[in-house]
């Protein structure tokens, strides 16, 4: 381990959460709600802290990938603590924990609130809400696709960016250019999204948080009443469409703007998961109508806005799920195990994973019937590396033996079943809303303490693909 | 596929089960219940549709593999549907498909009864009932030490007996051996519970039913309050051992009784499941102390035997769990995934399998750590063949999935969504009692005939490791 350049690199990652803490000072200014100094503390205490550990920790050793690991814990660590300041300092959440709970699931993109009514808190604290989305979603794309894939994290090696760039030995040019690219995406998407909504006449500024929220797949909304509050299908259509986008492995979406459109079919990940997508929102229309809407179109608004919201682990909602037949709610609750596609911000396990599941699965029969035949598992036509596949069952082990554990945990918490179960897979996932009292029109502002922190760890372990994580936890990774 | 060959097989098997339902017969005549005549008959029908394919079907040609898997998975359908002929006939259970999901769930030793009241079934039913688990356990001992292991399912190949005997080509001779060896252990051990029952004042009927349902880990009792009933803290420890005893490798007790104790000890798997029981006993007494019992003999008494029952995957019951604190029924579920060992009647996944996922994942994340360190998966002191591990990682995986769509399943039937899950874990992993509408005092006679065919189906998948059951749906399965 080389500690110091650690610190060091998480100083300079402070530093510029301490200029993304200004970016809200515009609207607190234009609105006038009295936050501008909160953000300006904020940025400040950062600032001194982030320059403080990257001006005094400097050393001639090169990083390892084993700095890899706790750099990428303790960002979002770091991001969770500095980030919830203009929270705390404002008054607007008075608990701390609370407020790193908020942020911690803004950045992790989880949107999971602890907020009782969202409307009361002032419209630049709000925007900081929405950004923490936004800026999490940046750090999503290129971890999955460069930084992850680097560390062998749990078959992440499967969905790296092949980027043309410079190939040398040096990872930071190549990660720079990757980002550089794939955030050019991210923010043509946003600033598309934004346009969009202001065309369904939605305010620059709702536009802004929402479109902030749909493309990190977060689902914090401006509204208590999420979508659902703007009552336009076209700003659902909008939404679900965007929802549907930030799911998709972002190099496919460089690729489809530079032309290739055919990517997207080339790309078995995205048909597996263009099909679940299809498929759950004929099955929840199937289950909905006549019990819930009586319109076919209706049925097909609310619906597929659900599924995708879901599925794409965003968690906005046009629709109290917990009125939906059970078996919708069943499928929901099935469908945040899955999440989007690797290399997009959603979360979950995957497409991509449990689709290689599936195949391993599948080949384990095949090989009983003809032991002698030899079958690999593919992912599109290239066969998958053994080591990679066990790193992908590995971590299917490690996640739903963590969603048992924190389960149990939850519920000693004091919570019933289904809302444990619920609350866990909503924030491992990175979700949102679960069930039962963490359901939709709920928040999780009741949990104990202990709860909380348990369901953060969740955020952290699900947003970083657990791996990365939990090797912080091996007595030997801290070893020399 | 030697179709031919199989069928005879098959008709074989008949012919047994045609003896064995003689069996009651003395009972019917001793308690008078007016039964004889439906055992006649039964075991008449069986007799004759066995003699014909015995006879019938002759062919030149040997055993393939892929026939083992036919024989096995239709073997146990055979018996359930011949099997549920006396409950039939004697217009015990009016509806054939509840006579065979009684049965099935007899063979399978899940113990998931369909009857209301079951007292009122003549005593003759109630021994074949009994009897059912004890020839379903007889069978699945040698089964997944000898059988499945050849048929390279599931990764039971780590788990096969390594009797000593003729270690000629063929494998019949070596299958009777270790048959007739386990049968032995396993006659003794019923022989010497009936034994202690009685001395609890248990009366020999009852002994006998109660001896037959605990080795084979079943479940079924003669009394509608289970074990219960009985209200007596000796018998509930009488059974609680023997639970314990009959969720342990077969092989181990054949050991212990050949003077061998200290295979028990070098034995990784008995050491984790001694482990997990005795700690879900203290967590269950942690948990239920001061909210149920307020005596802590008490508390041993009722929490210990829950735990075993549920962790062997047996089912019988002295308390209602519903009634225990939230986190004491999570516990409870979470040990139904689990289950026994390998090689014993218990069901579930077993705990070799859950202890070598843990490792797997152990070993991934140690590698990311040391990359270029080569750590194997061990069991015991020898390394778990690739080929293997990758089998149990399937399984796993398969396990999961079927959890999920067979839950989605009778949540279509109309159960409610903790009912649904409950009752398929619980027909799943062979166990019986649920939680919910499938509860430890209520019974699966209300559910909807589609419903009870996904559990009987659960059961058989459970029971058969999975694989053997789903291979016969590969359509190369049945091509030449």
């Amino acid at each position: 381990m080389n500690i110091v350049l650690t610190l060091r690199i998480l100083g300079a990652l402070l530093l510029f959460l301490s200029a993304a803490l200004l970016l809200p000072i515009p609207f607190a200014l234009y609105y006038n709600d009295g936050s501008t100094s909160s953000f300006l503390f904020a940025a400040g205490i950062t600032f001194v802290v982030g320059f403080l550990l990257f001006k005094g920790c400097r050393s001639q050793r090169e990083l390892s990938l084993r700095d890899g690991f706790a750099i990428v814990s303790f960002s979002w660590l770091f991001y969770a603590l500095f980030g919830a300041l203009p929270f705390y300092l404002s008054g607007a959440i008075p608990s701390f924990i609370d407020a790193s709970f908020e942020t911690l699931s803004g950045f992790t993109t989880t949107g999971a609130t602890i907020l009782t009514v969202v409307e009361n808190l002032p419209q630049s604290l709000l925007l900081w809400r929405a950004l923490t989305h936004w800026l999490g979603g940046m750090g999503i794309i290129v971890m999955s696709l460069a930084i992850l894939p680097m560390l062998g994290v749990g078959g992440m090696q499967l969905f790296k960016a092949e980027v043309p760039g410079p190939t040398a030995d040096r990872l930071k040019p190549r990660i720079q250019d990757t980002a550089k690219l794939l955030w050019g995406v991210y923010v043509f998407l946003t600033a598309v999204e934004v346009v969009l909504l202001m065309l369904g006449k939605m305010s620059f500024f709702e536009s802004l948080c929402h479109a902030f929220a749909t493309l990190a797949t977060g689902g914090f909304s401006s509204r208590n009443a999420s979508v659902g509050a703007y009552n336009s299908a076209y700003i659902d259509g909008v939404i679900t469409l965007f929802m549907f986008l930030a799911g998709v492995n972002f190099f496919l979406h460089y690729q489809a703007l530079r032309g290739r459109l055919t990517e997207f079919w080339k790309n078995e990940e995205f048909r597996i998961y263009l099909g679940i997508t299809v498929g759950s929102i004929l099955l929840l229309m199937v289950m909905n109508q006549g019990s819930v809407y009586n319109s076919l179109l209706e049925n097909l608004r609310f619906s597929s806005f659900q599924a995708v919201s879901i599925l794409t682990t965003t968690g906005f909602g046009t629709a109290d799920y917990e009125q939906w037949p059970v078996l919708s709610q069943y499928l929901l609750v099935a469908m945040m195990f899955i999440g989007g596609c690797a290399g997009s911000t959603a979360g979950g396990m995957k497409v991509a994973r449990i689709l290689l599941l599936f195949k391993h699965a599948h080949v384990q029969l095949f090989r009983l019937i003809h032991p002698r035949a030899v079958r690999l598992v593919k992912l599109g036509n290239r066969p998958v590396n053994r080591e990679v596949m066990q790193s992908i069952l590995g971590f299917f082990a490690l996640y739903m033996g963590i969603f048992v554990i924190a389960s149990f945990l939850m519920a000693a918490a004091g919570m019933d079943l289904v809302s444990a179960g619920a609350a866990v897979i909503a924030t491992l996932g990175n979700i949102g809303p679960g069930l039962g009292s963490v359901g939709p029109t709920d928040h999780y502002g009741h949990i104990a303490p202990f709860g909380k922190g348990v369901l953060m760890f969740c955020m952290l372990l699900g947003r970083l693909e657990l791996f990365t994580v939990l090797v912080l936890f091996f007595p030997t990774f801290w070893r020399k």
